[in-house]
């Protein structure tokens, strides 16, 4: 058996996510058929985590055990000509025999980007949040820097399965290296994120608390008060799928 | 009656195209429902030209008449709350009474977009076209360089009705001021057109013909006796209609 690890790209916008479900199209589910006719037998894809409907991805990373002769190039030329363009296989290298994708992540970065100019342009709509009105973006990084370090993110988790490896022991608690918000290009912000683990929903919940701030609906305190209740009904608003991407998977 | 001249950017890739049919979606047909709730009466909205089904475009222009109070900025700000994502009106203008978008309009600007990168990234898939082996861009604009001037373009006239504006007396001869392909960023391509009209299809089969030439399956002389043929068989193929945009319209 050869283990492949994949870096895969996707446009989330018209799939139900990244997780295989049976009547719905997902990333993990269109692959996977297509490696099953490759590989002439039913493979297993392991992802490094899930993403949500609408979700974007730069960098998610995904690995697979087979029994073919094919080269990791292979799968790769193989994949994207068989793939729809929605998703791209971005590297395709091997794996050793112990490597698994979600346990042996150390982090992930994830990225939630803003339009900030008064029209959307159309062709990045389905890509950046439009955010037409002023923010106050120095009371958002105060926000965010109450989220930096080790924290019990009850608050910002929606209800829902959690990933079995990450919830050894730690419940709700997970450490952010990096939350922060800046101008990246013209009429563009970013939100980033750097952690070691992400609860459901929890950048975009953070991300919709962090802009009711943002707007003026809300206070930094009030966002500081939120962390701290350990309770979704204290937080803000789950932002739109379509703004989130997975950036990198880190190991 | 009062006259109001808009800038409209789209995503063609939903639509059949700007002008209105009956039993299909297109930019016009969309734009005018959405008038006539606004002024409660039938409003006819003209454009510049056509774009093809698939097409896009940064800055169609299109004039319309009305009896209604709303001022041009009443228009743009109601016209995008209620048109979808893939519609925004950029600009909207009062117009003079005898202002009209078509017969006005003394020139278009094309752009067709290549991506050159091994691997087109998903975000982009839907508004370039992919180009992953190298392409000798010298000999594309040796090719370009033939057409600036004034010509006769049958021989990249697919065939289908004209602009009645564009050919009272002059049959398929247009002006071509710029034909030029150059990189504008990282791994990506433009053609770029500037013209006083153009023919059906004039945009893709010329730049379906010049790629012949950059992949090394066609020679630049070949190109140029594909324009001297004034025969559509002459030239090379309809590149797809995804990668090109209507830039804007000169007036």
């Amino acid at each position: 058996m050869r283990k492949i690890c994949l870096t895969i790209a996707y446009d989330g916008t018209e799939y139900s996510g990244w997780q295989k479900q049976n009547h719905a199209r997902t990333i993990q589910g269109d692959i996977e058929e297509k490696l099953a006719q490759l590989c002439q037998e039913k493979i297993s894809l392991h992802g490094a985590g899930r993403t949500d409907a609408g979700v974007h991805a730069d960098g998610m990373t995904a690995h697979f055990e087979n029994n073919s002769r094919l080269s990791p190039e292979d799968f790769q030329r193989a994949l994207n000509s068989m793939l729809p363009g929605a998703i791209r296989i971005i590297k395709a290298q091997q794996a050793s025999p112990d490597f698994h994708s979600r346990f042996n992540a150390k982090g992930k970065v994830y990225i939630y980007t803003l339009y900030t100019g008064s029209i959307m342009p159309v062709d990045k709509r389905l890509y950046m949040l439009h955010q037409a009105k002023p923010l106050n973006d120095k009371q958002v990084n105060q926000c965010l820097q109450f989220l930096v370090g080790n924290h019990d993110f009850s608050s910002f988790e929606n209800s829902g399965s959690r990933d079995k490896s990450c919830t050894l022991g730690r419940g709700a608690v997970r450490t952010l290296t990096t939350a922060e918000f800046a101008q990246t290009d013209k009429e563009i912000w970013e939100f980033t994120f750097v952690g070691d683990g992400f609860l459901k929903n929890m950048v975009r919940n953070i991300v919709g608390s962090a802009l009711e701030v943002g707007r003026g609906h809300k206070t930094v305190s009030w966002f500081h008060q939120a962390l701290k209740a350990k309770d979704r009904a204290a937080a803000g608003p789950t932002a739109p799928a379509h703004g989130l991407k997975l950036s990198r998977v880190l190991y």
